[in-house]
C-alpha cells in the first residue's frame, strides 16, 4: 500500500493528456511499446539495481481518473467532453516485462517494458519514471553503502532530510532490500515490516541536569538496547561518562548496555579513543556507532583509516542521494502499431523495436547482449504481474552482487561492465 | 490538504518516541522551546526564503496517533501500556512563531520556534524538519531561477524525476510562490490552483508517419496553445518544419501557434537559428522555449551568451535541487522549564534561550540582529496560526527580494549578508 490513495492518475504531466486527446480525436489507438532505460551511471557508480516494482504494482492497479479528477480536467478548458468521457474508462490495461527487483543492470539496457494501447501507455510515463528512478537510485546506493561498510550494521536515519514521506518509504525499502539493518523512520518501518531503530537526540541530554543523569535515565529504561549519544558537550568526556554509567549498570544489574553514538568530530580519533577507554574501563562490550554526513565514500575512507567503528547511521547523504539525486531515466517509444521507432536527438538516440537482454556468465557475469526480442529465448526481462516477497528480492540482490566482479562493484573508479547492442 | 491523510504522527524517528517514553516515566513534562535554523548556505546561494507553513499547518492540525499506529507501536515491544495510553491523547498542542512564508533569512537565524510540552514538541521534530527543509530549498531555488531568467516565463517540468509525489507538490508550490509561470504536474496544479502547462513528447512525433503530420495534428487541436517539439530527428529541419506548419495555419485560419521547444543540442546556436528562420519565414510570432538539464546557472549563462530564448522548462535540476538536494536544517532545544540550554558539539554549537530577529533597513536591508526575545519588540518572527493566501506570500517574496541588494542575490559568488548575534 503506497500512500497516495486517490487520483494517482493525475500524477502525470499535462502533455501526456494533451497528446492523448489528439490520439483519441485521430483514432490513433494501436498498440504501443515503451521501454525504460537509464542513460548513464553517476560518477563512481559501476552498476544499477532494479527496484520499485511493489509501488509500480500498486500504481497500475489503482490507476483511474476519479470524478474529481475529471471535474478538474474539465475546468481547465483544455479537454472535450468526449475525451473526458473516454478518460473515465481508461485503466492501466498494459502488459509489463521487467528485470526483477534486485537485478543488476547497466546504462541503455531496457530494464522495463510497457506494452498496451497508446493512450494508456503514454499516460503512465511520468509517474512510472518517478517511481522507478528514485527507487533504483536508493537501492543501488544502499547496496554501495553495504559494500563499503563490510558487513557492519547500517541504519537509515534519513527521514528528516529526505524530500518527502514517499521518498522516505522508498529509501527505507531500498535499505531493507540491500540488507541494511533498520530504519529510524517509524512510519516506513510499520509500512514495510522493517526493523525500527534509534538512539537519542542531543535534546535528551540537554533537558537533564547533567549528561550522566541523562545516560542513566535512558539506560534504566532501555537496558541492553541503550545507545548513548556522547557529543553534546565534550565528546571525550561524554565517552568516559558513558563508560562509567555502563560499568555501574553492569555491576549493579548485570546488564550490558549496547554502546555509544558519536555524531560529530574526528571519527577516526574519537572511535580509537573510545575503544581504548572501554577496554580500560572494563566495558569492552560497548559498541561504537557513528553518524553525521556519511555516505559510501566516507564509510570506505573511515574503515581504510582504521576507525574503530561497529556500525553506521546514514542520514542526509543517503536519503537524498547527495551524490546522485537523480538519474537520467527515460521512457521511450520503441514500437507503435507493430512498427519499430527511434529518435535521433543529439546524445539521446534510441534504438527501435522490442528487445531482450541476455546475460553471459563464467565464474562472474562476463557481459550482456541487448538484442531484438525473440520469443522463448533466455531473457533478463520477465512478465511482471505482482511484486515478490521482500526476502526473494533480498536474496536475489545478494546473489547478483556475488556474481559481479569486485572491480565493477568498486566504490571509487569501477571498471565498465561490457554491454553489447546487437 | 497534504496527501498524507492518516497516521502522520508515525512520520517520526524512533528516538523521538523512546525519549518521550523516558520523559513520561520520569514525569518530565515542563514546557520546552525548540528552534529551527539552517547551518549554512549552499555554495553560491546568498539567502534562503521561508516556506512550508501550509503543509506545517496541516501536519499540526491532524497530528495524532491512530489506533493502528498504537497497535503497531505496541507490537514492537518497546513501549509500555501506560505510555501508549498517554500517546493516544497527545495532540500538537504547541505554539509556533515563524518568519512568514516568502521572508528572506540567513544561516543560524531561528526562523521558526516551537513551544509546548516537552513530549509533544520533541515528537514533532523529524517531520517538521522534513516539511520545512525541502520547501525552503525549493522556493529559494525557484526564486534564483526567476532571477536568472530575467522575467522570462519558466515552467516546472520536474514530476518525472523528483523524489516522490509530495516532493512534486512542494516544488510546484515553490514555483508558484516564486512567480514561475506554471507546472506540467497535473496533480500539483489541481491541488494548488496553479496553472498546468506542457508541450508534447518525442513519442508524439514518433507515432506519426512524419514530423509534419505530428505538428499539424497537434496545432489543429490546440491552435494558439501549441508548442511544437523540434528535436526528435534533426533540430534544424524540425525548426524549419515548425515554421512551415505555423505559416500555413496562420494563412489558412489566422491562428498564431505559440512556438517551439528545443530539448537538446546547442541552445545558443539553435535558438539563434530558429529566430532567424522564423523572421525569414514570416512567422516572427513563434516563441522559442528550451528545456533539458537547466538550472539557474545554465539559464544565466545562456542569456549572457545571447541565446534567443522566450521561456524555459526546468526539470530534474529544479525538482531534486541537483546542486543542493538537502540543507543542514536542524531543530534544537534552546529552553526547557524556563532554563536556556545549548549544546557545544564541534561545528554544531547552539545558543541558549528564546530569540528574536531584528532586521535593519536603509534603501535595502542592511543587516540583521539575533538577540534574546523581548516581548513587544520588533521581530521577524510572528505567531503562526494558519497559512496565508498564496497571493500574500507571492507579494511578500517579491517585496523581500526587492529589498535585498543585487550582490546578495547574485547567482554566482554572492556577497555575505551581515547577521549579528547579540
Amino acid at each position: 500500500m503506497w500512500l497516495i490513495n486517490n487520483g494517482p492518475a493525475l500524477l502525470t504531466d499535462l502533455y501526456e493528456l494533451t497528446m492523448a486527446q489528439v490520439y483519441f480525436g485521430k483514432q490513433m489507438r494501436g498498440p504501443a511499446c515503451f521501454e525504460v532505460t537509464v542513460r548513464r551511471l553517476p560518477d563512481n557508480w559501476g552498476f544499477f539495481l532494479m527496484a520499485g516494482l511493489s509501488e509500480l504494482e500498486s500504481y497500475l492497479a489503482r490507476f483511474h481518473f476519479t470524478k474529481a479528477d475529471l471535474r478538474y480536467l474539465r475546468s481547465t478548458g483544455i479537454f472535450s467532453a468526449d475525451f473526458l468521457e473516454h478518460l473515465s474508462t481508461v485503466r492501466a490495461d498494459v502488459k509489463v516485462r521487467s528485470a526483477p527487483e534486485g537485478t543488476v543492470f547497466f546504462p541503455h539496457e531496457p530494464v522495463l517494458e510497457v506494452t498496451g494501447p497508446l493512450i494508456c501507455a503514454q499516460l503512465l510515463e511520468s509517474y512510472i519514471l518517478n517511481i522507478l528512478g528514485f527507487s533504483i537510485i536508493e537501492v543501488t546506493l544502499a547496496a554501495r553503502i553495504a559494500i563499503a561498510s563490510r558487513g557492519l550494521p547500517v541504519i537509515d536515519f534519513g527521514l528528516r532530510r529526505c524530500q518527502g514521506p514517499v521518498a522516505s518509504v522508498r529509501s527505507a525499502r531500498a535499505a531493507q532490500i540491500a540488507g541494511l539493518k533498520a530504519t529510524s523512520n517509524v512510519f516506513a518501518a510499520s509500512h514495510l515490516d522493517f526493523a525500527p531503530a534509534g538512539t537519542m537526540a542531543h535534546s535528551f541530554i540537554q533537558v537533564h541536569d547533567c549528561e550522566e543523569d541523562a545516560f542513566r535515565n535512558f539506560a534504566e529504561t532501555y537496558g541492553e538496547n541503550s545507545i548513548l549519544l556522547v557529543d553534546t558537550y565534550d565528546s571525550a568526556v561524554g565517552i568516559k561518562r558513558a563508560a562509567k554509567v555502563a560499568r555501574q549498570i553492569f555491576h549493579d544489574k548485570g546488564v550490558r548496555i549496547r554502546g555509544i553514538r558519536i555524531d560529530s568530530g574526528d571519527f577516526v580519533a574519537l572511535s580509537k579513543f573510545a575503544r581504548d577507554c572501554f577496554r580500560e574501563e572494563n566495558v569492552p562490550f560497548l559498541k561504537i556507532f557513528v553518524s553525521g554526513d556519511l555516505d559510501e565514500f566516507k564509510i570506505h575512507d573511515l574503515l581504510e583509516q582504521g576507525a574503530q567503528i561497529d556500525g553506521f547511521g546514514v542520514g542526509t547523504r543517503f536519503a537524498v542521494s547527495r551524490h546522485a539525486p537523480a538519474i537520467e531515466i527515460v521512457y521511450k517509444l520503441v514500437q507503435y502499431a507493430d512498427k519499430g521507432l527511434s529518435k535521433s536527438s543529439p546524445d539521446k538516440q534510441t534504438r527501435p523495436g522490442r528487445k531482450m537482454i541476455t546475460r553471459f556468465k563464467d565464474k562472474y557475469y562476463t557481459h550482456d547482449v541487448v538484442s531484438p526480442l525473440v520469443s522463448g529465448a533466455d531473457d533478463l526481462l520477465q512478465p511482471f504481474e505482482s511484486a515478490e516477497p521482500i526476502q526473494t528480492i533480498q536474496q536475489r540482490l545478494l546473489s547478483e552482487l556475488s556474481l559481479l566482479e569486485d572491480s565493477v562493484k568498486a566504490i571509487k573508479s569501477p571498471t565498465k561492465y561490457p554491454v553489447e547492442f546487437a
